[in-house]
């Protein structure tokens, strides 16, 4: 058995190239980008993914060379997912509600030869660079990285002329080689793609994939997701977050076709859907308010199914069940850029066809069950490394173990060493396994509030919170407590329909749920600080908590109006800076 | 990017035991398997394995070892496909319709320590280790190969109390250790599975399947047919036929219901469809005609949609339609064992369902397109080794690359390296690519007849023979022409009803075809000569053919009365000794 060898027949490195080769070859005619009035087939996605591979060696590309992007869903990002590996190099597509100074600091952490700047963001892309030359230049040691070549990628409908630097996009396409094969890969296990990730906390960490990885992730996301022939997929969740999760290389695996827009509104994703019959999508729950609260002249009828994957919060019932009747068709996943996306899935099971409604939002809340190239998943606890049992109430951290998992951290050995720990990958998310097997999120371990020794999981109480019906949003924190060490602190935004108060908020949690997780401080906020993917900056609360005193059950009757909104708004410019591609979905 | 190294949490050799562990783990109280009266959900089905692996390990099976099974599509036969890997051993599921000779051949050339018997196959069981003791004795190293240790399976609804040997099946279930956890997987590349194939004219070959290859071909085919949630799968496809084309380990992945049954007759294959609701099934097209011949009292209505994949020939159009009347839905396939089952499925585009009806059975007869973990698929001038154009008709090679080809052929390093050459594996199939890229074969290479210099596909002169209202079967073999060096021969049987002549015959075909392709001759047989697995021994029907006279446009009015029975029937003595288990799917 051992002696029969592996040979370039029977043992081909996994990688995501394959898919758009393949496309070019069986779904050469079928429609693969569409962007206003752009059409491609995959003839032509993959000829021109050819030319610009071509380019890049041209200019001096070769292995492991990153190539930042800073652009919107425009054909040009989808190209490059392809045309960047294909030149040997890897990806690093940044996150467009980046400031400049971070920016800056991912293209000299990350050594990018090459930056490709959509023409929107060519203004901060200037700043970025003059404070790139500024800090190489405090920075004696100039042998270390040179400034990158910079390239704007013009608006593809319409030329705006607005450059950066001397070269654009198309002249890389028009110039390249439409027969070059791409670079042979070796190894699967050489890189595709860096993503940065910051989580709400930390400095920003270049996560690494493979080319093993993410084939196998994209595998196992248009099988859990079923995405059947012919997709016609919208792109509402940013090519940058983990690559789309997966889809930019998943859509050219099922000969799909991908419509770009530019900018995540309403009327964008309505139109999209309408002309282009959309198929599937993904997106952050925040996206669902987007289409709820969509003006009459932006909406659209939803004539078929659309199907969508969210992700990056648990998304409320009352969301979920609004969005289904409007024609969505809802799953859940969860997953974190060191997962290379989704690692979880909420596989619906048809016996739950008969519940109640509210009970099948609740099951759909949960984050579910492992993706098929993960080799393992569990939820444990951490000094013991034993596992939970099932039974949906024992919190431990959720680990995963897979091929799908990261090669680790771009020069940042500390960091890979601590995420993993005893053969497992240690997300930082807190669970519980349910008796069927689903897994349920229940916190960041950071977010766990400790009172009194008893765990109280924040995303618990805050989906409590959710259903009250004045409550339009909900964060709650730990803050100190003189008694219990830590209590909960909820930080609640209001419909601008509704009133009520602090009290009446507390004896409805006193009705709701245990009375150790019952707040002892509801702030009214204007609205939640959050990061530019609308994750809640818990850290930003947790300081404004430990300013807030604490209300227990006064008849506290002090009304939304009177919310302390200006130290909130003292706090904005802080939380903007640490704003940062997010680490969970 | 070079300095992120692998480690347990981030690079886990791929397997399909990964589908098992997970489905104990979130697919635990679903049903897994059904065979009459018996059934077991997910986590006993995995208890089951972990005790046989447990079991295996202590009869002293290590890595690498061969463990052989005869069985039909029972229970035991399903937990095998992942206790004997997880022992570290190789799973041999032999083909049923082996003769003691073959079942003799095989056990000496895989060397195997174990021979699972179910209580069916008792009698040929014994008649093969009775040669296997004469062979073994008459080769005096007797060193090399000792008997294996036989293990009888006995009917798990009712047992039976026949033996061979001491140990029963179930007695290494319940001696079994229900928590060990199988053995560490080294390495992807390690053998699964050992398959033996012949395919018409060899002798029989080894082909030796890897945990990799296994894995993905699995991934890739619940994906190509799009097979979703909670499957229940009929097992009408023997688990022997390539571990079932994957789906052993396929269903598992999915979380479905094995739905085992003993024989494949109309009567059990309509009852487990209605009682269990069955979605998937696979098949040879030969099984279409079971089901269409059932009896009005083995018929029960189809009632919800059963997904078909059939492969191992041609779909004919006019069973395709009666089949799909009937409310099955049919997926063609075409594969091999050394691909380890399907490597192409013809992905069906909603712009057909607009066609008429006998084209959208052609479309659908077609082999399609590449499964997603095939790097590539060509079809190839083997002389120049340059690709066909895609214009439908230029034949050349089908060539294969992929890390779900097989290893190779078992201590047979010639035949492994004719399969592999110029890094591709030759399937020794002809077939052209369609302007849309979708691939049809035209014929097996040896089989292609060439006539004065122009090839003639036996299969597209099949496929017209088929479409003659009084032809039930057909098959066109080459036979010697003074003239032309070759000339087609057809051998045709005739449906009961009808009645025709050659001369009508020929007069049709010379009406639906070019001159240079009409059979020279036609011969009215009563049955075509087939291996144990349906596929037509076209090496018998040359052989026949050379015995022919040809008959050109001679207005020759013999009936299919008049056809020479008595020689077909003295031949298949020899045929039945040559049956082995087939190559192509």
């Amino acid at each position: 058995m051992d002696r029969l060898a592996k040979c370039p027949a029977n043992y081909v490195p996994l990688t995501p190239l394959t898919f758009i080769k393949r496309a070019s070859m069986v779904y050469s005619n079928r429609t693969s980008v569409i962007c206003d009035g752009v059409r491609f087939n995959w003839r032509q996605t993959y000829d021109r993914c050819c030319r610009l591979a071509y380019s890049l060696r041209s200019l001096n590309i070769v292995k492991n060379d990153v190539v930042s992007v800073l652009a919107p869903n425009v054909p040009a990002l989808y190209e490059m997912h392809f045309a960047v590996p294909m030149a040997g190099a890897v990806l690093n597509a940044m996150n467009t509600r980046l400031d400049a100074k971070n920016i800056a600091t991912i293209l000299i952490h990350s050594e990018a030869k090459i930056f490709f700047v959509d023409y929107e963001y060519v203004p901060i892309a200037s700043e970025a660079l003059r404070l790139l030359v500024a800090r190489l230049e405090r920075t004696s040691n100039s042998t270390e990285y040179a400034m990158p070549l910079v390239i704007v990628i013009d608006d593809i409908n319409k030329p705006t002329g607005v450059r950066l630097g001397k070269l654009e996009y198309e002249q890389l396409i028009r110039h390249g080689n439409p027969r070059y094969p791409g670079e042979d890969l070796e190894d699967e296990w050489d890189a595709i793609a860096l993503n940065y990730t910051s989580g709400t906390t930390s400095d920003p960490k270049g996560v690494v994939y493979s080319h093993r990885g993410a084939f196998l992730s994209t595998m196992s996301l248009i099988q859990g997701w079923e995405m059947g022939t012919e997709p016609v997929y919208l792109w509402s969740l940013p090519m940058f977050h983990c690559n789309g999760w997966t889809f930019t290389w998943g859509v050219a695996a099922r000969g799909g076709t991908n419509v770009c827009i530019r900018n995540t509104t309403a009327g964008n994703m309505y139109k999209s859907i309408s002309n282009h019959k959309v198929t599937h999508m993904c997106c952050a729950p925040v996206v669902f308010n987007i289409l709820l609260e969509a003006k009459p002249h932006e909406r659209r009828e939803i004539t078929t199914t659309v199907n969508i994957l969210t992700g990056g919060a648990p998304p409320p019932s009352a969301l979920l069940e609004k969005m289904e009747d409007l024609g969505f068709h809802i799953m859940h996943a969860y997953g974190l850029t060191e997962a290379t996306g989704p690692a979880l899935v909420c596989e619906w099971q048809s016996k739950w066809n008969h519940l109640p409604r509210d009970q099948q939002a609740r099951l759909k809340a949960r984050q579910g069950v492992s993706i098929l190239t993960l080799a393992d998943v569990d939820v444990k606890n951490k000094d013991t490394m034993e596992s939970v049992p099932h039974d949906g109430t024992t919190m431990g951290e959720i680990v995963l173990r897979g091929s799908s998992i990261m090669k680790g951290y771009l020069k940042d050995e500390n960091e890979t060493a601590k995420a993993f720990q005893k053969g497992w990958f240690f997300t930082g998310d807190v669970g519980v396994i349910h008796p069927d097997g689903y897994l349920e999120i229940k916190d960041r371990s950071k977010d766990v509030i400790i009172s009194g020794g008893e765990n109280i999981s924040s995303v618990e109480l805050e989906s409590v919170l959710f259903k009250h019906p004045a409550v339009l949003e909900a964060a709650v924190v730990a803050m100190p407590h003189p008694r219990w060490g830590e209590s909960p602190c909820a930080f609640v935004v209001l419909k601008n329909t509704v009133s009520t108060s602090e009290s009446k908020i507390m004896a409805y949690c006193q009705k709701h749920m245990p009375k150790f997780m019952v707040p002892k401080k509801v702030e009214f906020v204007k609205e939640l600080p959050k990061t530019g993917t609308g994750k809640v900056l818990k850290v930003e609360l947790r300081k404004l908590a430990k300013t807030l005193r604490i209300s227990e059950n006064t008849n506290n009757k002090r009304s939304e109006k009177e919310v302390d909104q200006t130290r909130y708004h003292q706090d904005e410019d802080h939380h903007q800076e640490k704003v940062m591609a997010m680490s969970r979905l």
